[in-house]
């Protein structure tokens, strides 16, 4: 046999293959599963309470009734049901603001935003080319980037989130003496009670953002990532999308938005919207191949749940269960005295998630102490430095209440701050 | 701006969005659907009738019963529902001859079939490698391959899809003349009814070609695409899969199996089985980017209809009905005189396909009299040439009896001969 045909069977797979590593919170993620008792603030799941169940099934014997051609069980195309994108386009006018008028051929339905951001660094992005991100910004977003080869950079950023222009201009015209300007490929930004942050972009920081840009006649496309838009506690956000930003006009826009997290995180449908036909036919392309289009029951369910006025209805339940499980999460917290060990935080408004800053000199990473402190309590977070570009600063956690409630969710607390105590000791 | 920066979007995307072009039925497709009258003995879609909308209805009343933890809607795991991968394992041990025990942690559940071929591929190939297919493959496949810059090659096989080997290791030793030889990264089989040509593969066939690559010390990995494995008319296929194939032992396998076709086209639920852990755990990495985990109802509703042994009944059922049509798809076509114009065909044992051979000297390609006629008459059919790699011969058609019946059939039948006749007359 040659030399080369010897080679171990990864050695002569692909350089994805060879590059791609395991989930980062794997190794969190199988400790956990060996703890039986333990409790998450981490998971990103929605409240088991929460889900339609039966409302889905009463969605799927009125399919049944409706569709004589019972067509939503067969094969759909690749871009999606024209109902459901033209019920999204419907839904997008609702919003306050939004003044862009979306039309069904310019969406395309994914098996959730997830899958909707990958096709979209597949359909941008070569290995070696850059993304610019916000600080912090959604890990698996960051470690997806990591495994296609694409090296995230974090957009210059003050405490409050505001870009500081200065440096960014300083970045571009560093790039540019390189010869590497060529390499950024997109700025991808979480504009609503963004993961992990829980910020929402303000209209005038949007507006800034797209006249920074064309000013410095950058050609980057954005994508604007809204998967926690719908989960506004109060009412609809009032800041509308990129698409309706007036110094956005002519940039290409990628917007992405999902029924994953607001409706049902079993049924796993997403969508994509751009006003930029090359992209959306782009992406069309390659979705053809990755399935040819999301199964056809799902995005049939989701048309019936817009249409028949359901989701909207589904929203408000929802948003205030998970406002009130927010602030139950926060008073437990300033209860069990965790303010007192120097940690602080900003109380969203809305998603499910709370972004909360340690002592300066703690670190809360994988291999930290506090890490360690937790997994011994049977209590667990997701580290905050997974969600920076650059893995710092450190001192950062993302809490969640899709999980937990009531006792669950005060004794959980009630481990954390035992290992914030603990882990004081050590800095 | 620099000249880089006026670039036009697509220019500044990335090599696969450069490389990627639309799917090859495109044009066909869009001449359909603005023929309302028009007749598709093309299109791979299931029978509308046997779609088990009232069946799947009752699995999710059951599901919303039993499943306290309303699970079946909240996010599953990335490599799927332990329940439905031991249920698949389970359904693995009821073919006959199937000696392989296959084991739950050795399956990833994907989005129909096509998502499996298409990890598999990111995983083996980067662009510019070459897979080894048959001659006809699946067009689908060949056309994703293209789009990941990957080159098919076909197996040098004679008219009853036999190997020759001889060719075969010429085929090899130019490679390795070449230096070429570490560029071959797969070999794709399909096994089972094949799409297009409804062939099987004997064991015999199996078991030496595993035998020839041993002996060329040929380390290749191959995927065996069983998609229409379920759609047997008689009793299930005798022969094992590859997995089971003695001479396959110790060589990476991997099994694509799927719902799709044979339970429901809209629910879309494939899976992979491996017994190389490194193969099964690569996919698992892309697959987490791709989307964390096939929809968890999906899922779901596939594991309850396994479990309670409604898919086997359900493919009693398809069984007798594919079969009783592909009888009356050949009765039309031998009562309208096809095969006096020179066309003939095998008769297939299982699945919804008919690969018909036209006359040596006929061209049914997309630009062919021929096409254009089908299309005057208002009647569909699947180009042979674009299921071969290199394009050729181009006097075959694939034709399917998953839309048509009764009435509709035969007059498809007869719009279809009707354009052989006239297009006979131009050769």
């Amino acid at each position: 046999m040659s030399e080369e045909l010897k080679m171990p069977f990864l050695d002569r797979c692909s350089a994805l293959a060879q590059r791609i590593e395991a989930p980062v919170i794997d190794g969190l993620m199988r400790e956990a599963l060996s703890r039986p008792g333990i409790l998450s603030l981490g998971a990103g799941f929605t409240d088991n309470a929460l889900l339609p169940v039966e409302e889905v099934a009463e969605v799927i014997a009125e399919l049944n009734q409706s569709q004589i051609s019972r067509e939503h069980l067969q094969y759909g195309t690749n871009q999606g049901r024209l109902g459901l994108r033209s019920a999204i386009a419907q839904w997008m006018r609702h919003y306050p603001n939004e003044e862009a008028v979306v039309s069904a051929d310019q969406i395309v339905i994914t098996n959730g935003s997830q899958q909707g951001l990958y096709l979209n660094v597949q359909f941008l992005c070569n290995p070696g080319d850059i993304v610019l991100v916000e600080a912090p910004s959604y890990f698996i977003f960051l470690e997806m980037l990591r495994g296609m080869g694409v090296h995230a950079v974090s957009l210059p950023q003050d405490d409050a989130g505001e870009i500081d222009y200065e440096a960014f201009a300083e970045m571009v015209a560093q790039w540019k003496a390189r010869g590497e300007i060529q390499r950024v490929k997109l700025i991808y930004l979480v504009s609503y009670f963004a993961n992990p942050s829980t910020r929402c972009w303000s209209f005038e920081s949007k507006q800034m953002l797209g006249d920074f840009l064309n000013e410095a006649q950058l050609p980057w496309p954005v994508v604007e990532d809204a998967a926690y838009r719908d989960l506004s506690f109060e009412r609809d956000y009032p800041v509308p999308s990129l698409l309706s930003v007036e110094s956005f006009q002519g940039r290409p826009v990628l917007y992405a938005g999902t029924f994953t997290k607001p409706y049902a995180t079993g049924i796993k449908v997403g969508y994509l919207i751009s006003s930029t036909q090359e992209w959306i036919t782009g992406l069309l392309r390659i979705k053809a191949h990755h399935d040819f289009g999301t199964a056809n029951l799902n995005q049939a369910i989701i048309e019936r749940v817009l249409e028949s006025g359901r989701y909207a209805k589904h929203l408000e339940r929802i948003r205030r269960v998970y406002a009130a499980k927010l602030r139950e999460l926060q008073d437990c917290l300033v209860e069990s005295g965790l303010k007192d060990l120097g940690w602080d935080w900003m109380p969203p408004e809305g998603g499910l998630l709370l972004w909360v800053r340690g002592p300066h000199d703690l670190d809360t990473g994988l291999d930290s102490v506090f890490c360690k402190k937790c997994l011994e309590h049977d209590v667990l977070y997701v580290p905050g430095d997974i969600c920076f570009a650059e893995g710092n600063p450190r001192h950062f956690v993302r809490l969640s209440v899709g999980l937990l409630s009531g006792e669950s969710l005060k004794e959980a607390v009630k481990r954390f701050t035992k290992a914030a105590q603990e882990a004081a000791i050590h800095y």
